[in-house]
């Protein structure tokens, strides 16, 4: 692991979600620039100091020096966004599979530079678009491509936070202050930060692609250096229209990730903060709840329960869903067999997309809301 | 009543909303423009005949020339868009009060046009923006204006409908042929149809009004003639953001506008479909459900409960709130009294704003989804 | 009207839901038993002076004696419970179609009574369960009655209030005085009240009567006449076993009537509070919400539809329902005709059952929470 | 860990419960009766083959001989309830802490013999009641004990399931097999299973024991041999009234755990498989949403979040939560300290309480549903 030291919070999110099921073990990091923290950070994790190394440069170098068998499997990147990419690009060129929390990088010309490693080296690579995990929105995918929505015409997706409307900031709350920080978060806040997620979702979703978009971008707190809202008006391949509002601003929401959809059949609708169930809406017949853990759902979405119905599984496990496939992707790189055919976690793919759509946002925000192409 | 004879929709909603309180009666109509469909209307309502007129032109004779006592205090005009404007123009010039459904008219100077009758004749005229008649919409408002929210800084308001997500036009269907003719229902279908109703609503309960606009408008139904589906992007007064989402394509929903405004103190969300709740929330404390009904709720909304809190009221008894609040200014300018300093009623001001918002937004949807000042 | 005058409450809800199809006009009553003020009551309806009596002993002398096309076609009861039996019987005696509210008596022995009265002379007899007049309670029953749920296995339903949680009464609070005064509530206070309708909901729905009964009574508030709360077992007919929870002292609930139902088939639920609603749910297949308004619904529930689906119709339009109802079997009384064989209202028959079940569960509780049964 | 091979389910749970946090690792375990089948299970889970038991007395054995540092620190049995007692007493004799799950044991003899065993060695016993590991039931305890509802008046408990609405158990479901099987299962089936669960949350929120109950039992599945369905009054300590639904004939139902309590002052609501939310519930001021992970909660509900509001946790956590306070239990006693003043865990004796309800409802529903008192 790289990063997520003490005090820091997606890495042991992280950390969670890989051992949840019990089939991997964390084994060596480097988890603070900082040598002593980053020891200090092994030791309360129980590691052999051996490998708790002072940097991830030194990390690479001795990792990459052990036996096949005692080596890592695969590397994971938890820093913050501008520090992903070196350490991805150094691993990747060392022949470790590696796993990166979003977004990919500091920006799009990263993005693609790592991507052109990735597929060189032909590493596995994940990105942990973390919501896509969840059973249901697997559930969703799985309605929409067996065609129960029909066309799709409409997509309302929406990633409303509040914890940042007051300059959190300048008090130096750690997890603000490097979101806020163009030198450390990138030229964008949150649309980098959750708006990402909310488009990644969207299209995981749909199977659409963003085509072109207007993006009015905020920021509402006074000081702040990068922007705290966006209302995006969205195109999306084969004419749908859609809506992506992503805020950090919007008091008293928590991480309200929702997606609404509707085809020229049925519509549907899915809440992050409610993620085992699923509404699928039609204008002849009663609304549906579908639920997790249930026999009739997708074979995809079904096997994902780890806890039947009821039991309510939520942001950790869909997170070790998403290192469920990661698992399987590396097991079978590490193995030297080809990919299960029905992988399915983000992608570096996934992650370039990422970076064009906030390129794009910010290239739109810039010219006043202007309509933008997705430059692919 | 003008319109509202056999087979029309909101001509029954008007008429129990009229006489729910029991406080008004209804004596004479011109329910069609076809005389003989007008009279067997009359006589479906227990009219008498003399009253039950063949057209409102000859109504407006006939009442006008009744005696003070006997004479009509207002008329409730309920026809379809196009049919707002004469029979209005009309009755204001005769002296009548004027109760009118929304839009005010088929365009901009229509509108104007009856807003300087209006001011000229100083009568009466209340716009039946019916979801503003809300107890909670009146509850929202107060907060609002009390501060409880803070500045206000995003809002995002919908009305999303599934009912015209195929062609219903095409086999005749009455609602939704007049609702789909640009002869009938002027330049915009969904727009001036429920969209005015989100924004009249937004402005309403911020007490804001929009500046400036960019409409992404689209038909998404084969062959249809106005547009069914709009992804709006708002700037309103005082700088802050907004979107409006107004669709008749959205499968499964039926009448869901919503509302949701965050400050830099609070945030609140009210829905139509459940009216008697009022979600207020914030990211210290536990977000509150206010009630219909309750001692806590500010005077506007607590004077309007005709049962208490847990006896559900509904779309009726907020449409008969509106009604409430035009018998008190009719009342009073009967009566030759100045009108209550505390109503509280949409007027021809509102439709003149509403009929101004669907033009910019169609200006900014002709020229690609461009940003559009509302030119007042 | 008998009763129902100033600060009454329940009265003003049988006026609305009277008129709210303008099918009825109210023409005289006896608001009070004290003559000034009811006069004065009259007054405030604009009802004419002659026909606003000082009693109701008046009232039906004087109504008997006008001919029959101005005569009252039915008298609607709206009094504490103390005085439904003497008006009732009076005016059924008179030969007039009676209205009553619930609960039809103070105890059994008047409700037989009054029982004997209306089967003796013919004339049509409505009690105002009024939960049982929403569109999909009526749907929930078609359910049932179509097999959809199966054999009917358990019932819960609850009516559940927190406004007397306080002695109210002690502070004079007109509609806590009476409803905790045993000489004009009778022997029972809360079950009487509320029990009741629970009760008569979970029969109607279900088809099913109550045939033993375990009733645990409490007077939470100190100083109190008759209990606030009851917790009860029931046995159904047929095997079906059941749970009643009524209480008015539930703080912070409201009118939370609700009903639940699982057969061996599927399960239904259904809330007063969010009367449009009605989930059906099974083992095998995503849950289901119905809606009022909708065109899938049995022809019951449809019909009763004023306004579409998503504009909630609510308490009143509820209690419209038994009016319609009530003036169906009126219309077909007055005019001759036999009663249509689809009427769909709560009877005399229901309010023996009531008082019935009050006496039934005042016998379980006296010896210490017994099973008891329901002696017909 | 004692049971949980192939096929079982609570032992799966259990593990991830143990692990998510990272301070426990799997080292042994005799995972079936049927030898073979154990290691089996053993290689599945990782394990040292020569830690991986035939049987639990072979591990008894073999673990007791290991030294200080090698051995065990706990065990977990998670067998079907007739595999509790004799393993429980093994170990605990041979001086191992255990967790184990729920019910205690077979019947109350069983459990108050463990008990004794439990007191006379010191050791720690942590029993898995894990819906009381949530942190929003730990937050409903706090304001309990902090007087926010006043007096206790009524409770609400019910678990209420749908899964074995068909007989199963006939096809050889092994879940249901066991459950319906006296010899397994105990005496009693829905009421052990699950109405333990709903008894025990109700006590622990509230604070208060049941002292009295009335039981009506029923087997609704045609050929079951134990119960399938329950509806119980209480008595609680104090005077409070209570009702307690659990029944897994309840079709559509999952695992439907709720608790509403109302106390003089005020009402909560909390429901298990919407876990993360608290409802608080006024007659003067609307009604609050706590949620997990806010600043706002008490010091013993902060402290369980592993992420923030926002970020669902569910029934592994909760079950985790359960396991962090055993393991704080197991460090101090393993390391010679006395137990954590704050420590908050069910406890061998919520084992025997809950054995004692199980044989209270049993013996009340024996005599006719009779009310019985629960016999300390």
């Amino acid at each position: 692991m790289i990063g997520g030291g003490r005090n820091a919070f997606i890495g042991a999110v992280h950390r969670i979600a890989a051992r949840i099921d019990g089939s991997a073990e964390l084994v060596a990091g480097a988890f603070s620039s900082d040598a002593v923290r980053s020891r200090a950070s092994g030791a309360d994790l129980y590691l052999d100091p051996k490998r708790t190394y002072g940097n991830y440069e030194e990390m690479a170098r001795a990792e990459a020096r052990l036996p096949a068998g005692e080596r890592l499997d695969f590397v994971v990147i938890v820093t913050p966004n501008h520090q992903h990419f070196r350490p991805a690009k150094l691993f990747l060129g060392a022949g470790f599979n590696v796993i990166c929390d979003k977004p990919l990088a500091l920006n799009l010309a990263e993005a693609k530079a790592l991507q052109a490693i990735a597929r060189r080296t032909g590493k596995v690579f994940v990105l942990t678009h973390n919501y896509s995990g969840n059973a249901m929105a697997k559930q969703a995918r799985a309605l929409v491509k067996a065609g129960k929505l029909g066309k799709v015409r409409k997509v309302i997706v929406e990633y409303s936070q509040g914890w940042l409307a007051t300059p959190l900031e300048v008090g130096g709350h750690k997890q603000a202050s490097w979101r806020t920080d163009p030198k450390r978060s990138g030229a964008s806040g949150c649309i980098g930060d959750i708006g990402t997620h909310a488009a990644h979702l969207a299209s995981y979703v749909t199977g659409l692609r963003i085509t072109e978009l207007c993006a009015d971008l905020t920021t509402f707190v006074p000081g702040r250096r990068l922007e705290d809202d966006g209302s995006i008006l969205l195109h999306f391949q084969g004419g749908a229209k859609g809506i992506l509002h992503a805020s950090q601003i919007c008091i008293g929401d928590e991480c309200a990730l929702t997606l609404r959809i509707w085809g020229d059949k049925a519509g549907l609708e899915w809440q992050q903060e409610r993620p085992e169930y699923l509404i699928v809406k039609y204008n002849d017949r009663p609304a549906e709840r579908w639920r997790r853990g249930q026999s009739y759902l997708s074979t995809g979405a079904r096997k994902l329960a780890r806890v039947p119905a009821g039991c309510p599984e939520g942001f950790l496990e869909a997170f070790g869903n998403i290192y469920r496939e990661a698992f399987r992707a590396i097991a079978a790189e590490v193995e030297g067999r080809p990919p299960p055919r029905d992988l399915d976690h983000p992608t570096i793919e996934d992650g370039v997309e990422g970076m064009l759509f906030v390129e794009t946002v910010l290239r739109s925000a810039k010219h006043g809301a202007r309509w933008e192409k997705m430059r692919r």
